[in-house]
């Protein structure tokens, strides 16, 4: 049986020269690996032109492990998060900085409603005790694009730091750290760059993280002794996922010669859109107006049909190759697909031609096919 | 150039088979992925016996993750922990009870002396206010065993709760859950189970696991959300890192087929033995007695010679093939060499060989042989 291809929002498909370099074993206390974790920090700020302000600072565990790292790590225990939600993901960092006792206020939009910079504004004004923004930059729930760039300039201009958690969009969607300011900015291995899950990584802005000694609430997690001791030492505080780092390593050699972020944008656009345009064909019709869609994960109404069963049809898309992710909605019956990971517009077609087989074998009508024999 | 075998304690020298796992991608959302995680704990499990007792909780992160999170989730708020020390691991479960604002006490011994069964009775008497004690079972940072079975048997007869940091021990060294008492038993994927690093584990005690809710300090580290949610789903509550897990688990098919913990640990002993015996013919003494050495890793004390630089040392060694491990030790100079790993008594002599002729390159006269000219 030939592996599915992934159209999840990470883990994804990788590529094989990827998977291939967790070939080797290496020694976490070798100038050889400390080479190699050097090399993936240069590259990643690269990406964002960051190396002037930021530092990255990578953490083992997912991306989440990274999300309550930044959070717990730049707001002080005295500091206060906006947190500024419409999806899961945005629910989520409220429910970390509840579980660690920081300061929170939320502000949540409908899951098709990106929050806006006069909101934000808006809020700020009417605050003062706020420290801290939190804001999810495409909020993987649905695939939406929140505006960081103009909500990072409101931030700003109150005085006030922003923390993003770009996992899903961070090397596929420009962020320039000269441009947008942020305390932090985090993501993840097995999203965008194309690796393997296993590590998440902050760029923290040099001034807070030098400022942050003793504000976290966890030993594992707390970014400014990780930093400390990667800044002295040039090895990870604690064991770090040797292989993973390797596979992120040649992921970001590969995400170089495709020419960066703009080819990998370009790609995930091109797929979004063969995605898109295949399903609109087929009938089907996608939760988010194109305006504010990522071209990262879009999510689909769910056929309206007695017969349909989202295990169902994900069992039969998967014979055909293809594993696609369910809806992350309440209101509505939804599923989502994936537009990242070493896949392309001809792939996402064939994705569409499965998609439309399993409704057929499944005896579900497509508006714009009609109903099947 | 070939790979150095990693004579280190974790990461260490995998199979090519345990790698080759790793060159398939796994939806983490899959039911074929589900069943990988689920027949990995079941496996852990078996090992220790505790089907019946305890729960396994896998982990994201580095081992110290899955202890952090052992402590965060299992010591209530309000409880105290008596720490034992001998080592640099034991200090680290210190650290992590101070960052997490449990309350504490630290007894340490010397670092070639187990904390006795007498000692934890003495001051379990001498302090009721304990809930909680803590102990590492193969202190990595030496190589020495403490003798977990005895302390288990006196913190139970206190009515008291046993917390493992089995790390290095956990699959080459006999624990069996139903004679030793523990509420958490701690290791990696990394270690003697010869995966390789990513993921931690904790066995937990079934009925102080279901009275751990909002213990933890954390929403990533809590085992208590970690676990409900893999019971309700068998998924992982945030991305696991999926090559990690199947790498784990193709490792423990070949510990299955190698004859599991007993053959495990014989292999390991007698790869002890071979560097115990190989090192003593070169005249380079072990720092610990034989009667308290773990099979596990061996701490040597340095050549007393002024051209002795580790760095030297290691260079000339990973050339000739091995890697090794700095000592850990504030006091003594010693440098470490690691028994596990997919390596064999053969090649534990061809290390030694290696280290004599990098001694030898480098002048340093060995006892047993003489000057070199
Ligand atoms: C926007 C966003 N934030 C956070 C996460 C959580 O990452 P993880 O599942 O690696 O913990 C995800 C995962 O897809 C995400 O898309
Ligand atoms: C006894 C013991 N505890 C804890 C750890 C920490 O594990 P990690 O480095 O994976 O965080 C180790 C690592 O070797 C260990 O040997």
């Amino acid at each position: 049986m030939t592996t599915p291809i992934l159209l999840t929002p990470g883990p994804l498909t990788t590529s094989a020269r990827t998977r291939q370099a967790m070939l080797l074993d290496w020694g976490s206390w070798d100038e050889r690996f400390n080479q190699l974790t050097a090399s993936v920090c240069e590259q990643l700020l690269a990406i964002i032109d960051g190396a002037h302000s930021h530092h990255c600072v990578p953490l083992q565990g997912s991306g989440t492990f990274a999300v309550e790292a930044a959070i717990g790590t730049l707001v002080p225990r005295d500091g206060k998060v906006l947190v500024l939600i419409n999806g899961a993901y945005g629910k989520r960092l409220a429910k970390i900085c509840e579980v660690l006792g920081r300061d929170f206020s939320t502000f949540e939009t409908a899951e098709d409603a990106p929050t806006t910079a006069a909101d934000v504004d808006r809020l700020l004004h009417a605050d003062q005790a706020i420290t801290h923004v939190a804001l999810i930059h495409c909020e993987t729930s649905t695939g939406i694009l929140n505006p960081l760039a103009q909500i990072a300039r409101v931030v700003k201009q109150h005085g006030k730091r922003l923390i993003v958690d770009a996992m899903s969009s961070f090397g596929a969607l420009p962020i320039d750290a000269r441009e947008v300011p942020f305390d932090a900015l985090i993501a993840a291995s097995g999203k965008c760059l194309e690796g393997v899950p296993g590590m998440g990584f902050v760029f923290a802005d040099k001034q807070a993280l030098a400022a942050a000694e003793g504000n976290c609430h966890s030993l594992a997690l707390d970014l400014f002794d990780q930093h400390a001791y990667m800044a002295r030492t040039g090895q990870w505080r604690f064991t770090p996922p040797t292989h993973v780092v390797a596979a992120l390593h040649e992921a970001l050699l590969q995400y170089a010669e495709e020419g960066g972020l703009h080819a990998r944008h370009q790609r995930y656009a091109r797929n979004c859109q063969a995605l898109l345009q295949g399903m609109a064909d087929l009938g089907l019709r996608s939760f988010l107006p194109a305006a504010i869609q990522a071209p990262i994960i879009v999510t689909f109404h769910a056929p309206q049909d007695s017969r349909y069963r989202f295990k169902d049809f994900y069992e039969r898309v998967k014979a055909r190759g293809f594993i696609l992710y369910p809806g992350k909605l309440t209101q509505v019956d939804t599923f989502r697909v994936g537009c990242i990971g070493d896949v392309d517009q001809a792939q996402m077609r064939a994705a569409v031609t499965a998609i439309a087989d399993a409704l057929h074998a499944m005896h579900i009508p497509l508006p714009s096919i009609g109903t099947p024999a």
